[in-house]
């Protein structure tokens, strides 16, 4: 047994038993320790972005981290955008990145870097094992600190002689961390300063979002505190039977004007509002003038049961509301918009669905439609770094084999981790792509205009329009492995995602938007 | 006159004219600002990895910096794997990161995430603009790090808010900085180390590879040293006219085999060589045993007045040895291979182009043919992250629009990128594109062996063969924009790549080898 063998042995033990991964010769011994060790099921991706989006795709359903295999720094860093995410989601995921021999660092060879610099950012716990005999009691560290809570992602660098040499053999179980209960005095405080205010809100986010935890805000909800949840949750369960609590507004002065009069706002499983983006002359904070503002549950404490409590404090009935199931009575029908696309979507997503939604300004229309379809769970982009929808549909596919699983995508987004498509059909994922193709960063356009910058002039448009020459998705998609079709008028996207959901296995879709 | 403007002003009025883009919403106000300035050209890349590739090729043949724009800190790491190249390569660049503005950071937005930090192992300078008045100053200060000597990437934090404020007027000029010349004692003692030595090496790389300088190296050939560059070189002239270096081969047993008896290593713009990665056993150091080491000159001098310093030093003829011109007569025919791919690009590359060379193992074909090919340049792939072979030629094209760049890439390395060939179709770049087609990763097939970690079994082999889909590249890049075709024979690959040199514009070839 080496380093390699007992890394792999105790990530099983500690059930992480998925490896998304692009190795390189540093990583050699962990491939090759692979075949030893058949309950970790290696995912190869083409590009590391992918394997990282894909291990918090996975994280998020799981509930549990999977495991990443990375180049060194470089290979870190293709990873970086979408570990952003997934500390933004507060995912565990356990990054295996492989490193030069220890004794072969001073020599700083072409692919020698500041790994440990590097990882910081998106990292919270980063250790070394450079010794074979650390690497287990290393990575049951890692497991562990994966969880938090809250959890996220964590970096165990592997340098190639620590895989290598021998190690010791019996794999460390790691102890999952539990979340603790928040205060009962936060739960008293909140209870008094509610029943004071004429107006109170409760904004839940992260855990307090999924299906089981979703009752008690609806119990608040029915005691007549308005409920709202973050504008993006890392999870959330939507649909029939759920309780659907409003979304705070994307843009600031939009989300304002709507809280305008409420007088508290009491935060579950999540901070203090702020903007997306500071713009000149409009606000950063998302709470209105003379409001008050409390903490009910951080992120780290079991908000599900600080909602219930603070339920029971108020009195509130022992059921709150829930979605009712309607779909769209009508097939689309004409040229396609986003809207058509959510009511196909509404009209045929299986009960169980999971949506990963990185469709950027073509997702209003899906969540319309969808609140009131089968009960489903929305992955939402939780960092702003778009190129997140694909390899998060990997990750869910892999962890929940017998839920279909839907991808949706802006071009522009879906662009950034292309490479996806290849995985999908390699591992026969059961994953539904709709890429909305409108050939434009429509966000940027938005976006220009409210930053005060004026009218795109000709090299402005460059670098806002993704046209000239329109990307044609589906020999790209073809060309990747995949079927794939493009559509433009609502009956032809009917026909396309009602074919998709009736079989198993990946498929492509292009909405001409 | 804003902050963005002032930084656009100061980058053209330091000759920096190109801009590789991938913008957000907090590089709006850089976005409008380029309508003001058309001296600067901007290149939208539908990935970050594409615009810090490009800088890098943008570099290597301007030999002044391109600036890239980036979104935060998710932004910047899409670009982290070709920046890491770009040091190795000592490529200047100038990466513009745009920011929260300054008084947003504390929130702590879902993009915000510690930029400062995240920069660091891959810049060798950087700063942050947390006023609009200090743009101008530090992006000037910005462009004269990027020179060194030697140069690099450097980082310059735009937040919004120093962007979208007024801004003073004047544009900064910064004091291009020179390379020194090398201490006459070290030429003295170079010289004198090599008259006493039995079997004198000098080892040459960066600025030594260049055109003019190689005239020196040739003269001490010619004296009897035997000269050898670096692996990797960021830039080197190759082909008729040229003095061709041996090259220190990859696999480190394999260099210190052919340097046996060797007493002497001058080091002439480079540093003692070490091998790539580490594996149990093998060497790391690639200096024979008690072979003396000396430094004639260092990255940040002027190596070729040090070797032609160093020549005189000796009493070397005037001229040393250049190759011949000498085309393969007969066109490759039959079942396609790298070395008919090699032969068909030594015959048609017309004297001048630029070889962008990402092709991993299936590189020495085309090296072996082209070496007494038509005058030409090759671009390397200085720090080992595969994925630069495409963004390279764009960047490269885009400084020398007279010239043909080949771009050469094993299947596997053009995957992290491939978001390129868009990019080169909407500019309608001069480029052939040669994507070698295996469908495995097959450095990491050898490298298995040789890491000791033995067969590769079904685990450890689904993460090295990338078939199973063969990615079909011919739709993949028709749909992203480029005339595309497929080649199996020799007979085939002769034709298509003919007919690319004969015309203007984007071509992509499928070598299926």
């Amino acid at each position: 047994m080496n380093g390699a063998d007992a890394l792999i042995s105790t990530l099983v033990a500690n059930e992480v038993t998925a490896c998304f991964a692009n190795p390189g010769t540093s990583e050699m011994q962990f491939v090759a320790a692979l075949d030893g060790v058949p309950a970790m099921r290696p995912v190869l991706c083409q590009f590391e972005g992918v394997a990282t989006g894909a291990a918090d795709g996975y994280g998020r359903i799981a509930e549990k981290p999977a495991c990443t295999l990375l180049h060194l720094g470089p290979g870190y860093g293709n990873g970086v955008a979408n570990l952003h995410n997934a500390r933004r989601a507060f995912t565990p995921i356990v990054n295996v990145i492989g490193d030069h021999a220890t004794y072969h660092r001073q020599y700083d060879a072409p692919l020698n870097s500041d790994i440990a610099t590097l990882v910081k950012p998106n990292s919270i716990w980063a250790k070394s094992a450079d010794s074979p005999d650390a690497v287990a009691g290393l990575a049951a560290e890692a497991v562990a600190a994966s969880y938090g809570p809250p959890g996220g992602p964590v970096s165990l660098i592997l340098p190639a002689d620590s895989a290598w040499l021998p190690a010791k053999g019996e794999p460390v179980i790691a102890q999952k961390p539990v979340r603790p209960a928040p205060a009962g005095s936060a739960i008293e405080a909140a209870a008094k300063a509610i029943k004071a205010a004429k107006n109170p809100v409760v904004l839940i986010g992260g855990q307090a979002c999924l299906a089981p935890a979703l009752k008690a805000p609806a119990r608040l909800q029915a005691a007549g505190v308005t409920v709202y949840a973050d504008t993006f949750v890392a999870r959330q369960q939507r649909g029939a039977g759920a309780f659907a609590p409003k979304r705070m507004q994307y843009f600031g002065e939009a989300a304002l004007a709507e809280l305008a009069g409420v007088d508290l706002m009491v935060f579950a499983g999540t901070a203090m509002p702020v903007a997306f983006f500071a713009y000149p002359d409009r606000p950063s904070v998302l709470v209105p003038e003379g409001c008050s503002t409390l903490t009910l549950s951080e992120r780290s404490e079991d908000s599900a049961l600080g909602l219930d409590a603070l339920a029971d404090a108020l009195g509130a009935p022992k059921e709150g509301p829930v979605q009712p199931q309607t779909l769209p009575d009508a097939a689309p029908s004409g040229q396609l918009n986003a809207y058509h696309v959510g009511a196909s979507i509404a009209r045929h997503m299986p009960e169980g669905a999971i949506v990963c939604d990185d469709a950027v300004t073509s997702g209003a229309g899906v969540a319309a439609a969808a609140a009131t379809a089968r009960p489903h769970e929305v992955l939402a982009l939780t960092g702003g770094a778009i190129g997140i929808g694909l390899p998060l549909a990997i990750g869910a596919a892999v962890a929940a084999p017998d839920r279909k699983v839907l991808s949706l995508n802006g071009d522009g987004a879906a662009m950034y981790t292309v490479q996806a498509l290849w995985t999908m059909a390699r591992e026969n994922l059961d994953v539904t792509v709709v890429v909305f193709a409108n050939y434009t960063y429509r966000i940027l356009n938005i976006e220009m205009m409210r930053t005060g910058a004026g009218e795109a002039g000709p090299s402005a448009r460059k670098l806002l329009d993704l046209g000239d020459p329109n990307i044609d998705w589906v020999p790209l998609a073809k060309g990747l492995g995949l079927p794939a079709v493009s559509c433009s008028t609502g009956e032809d996207f009917e026909k396309a995602f009602a074919g998709a959901m009736a079989q198993k296995g990946p498929m492509f879709i292009e909405a001409r938007i």
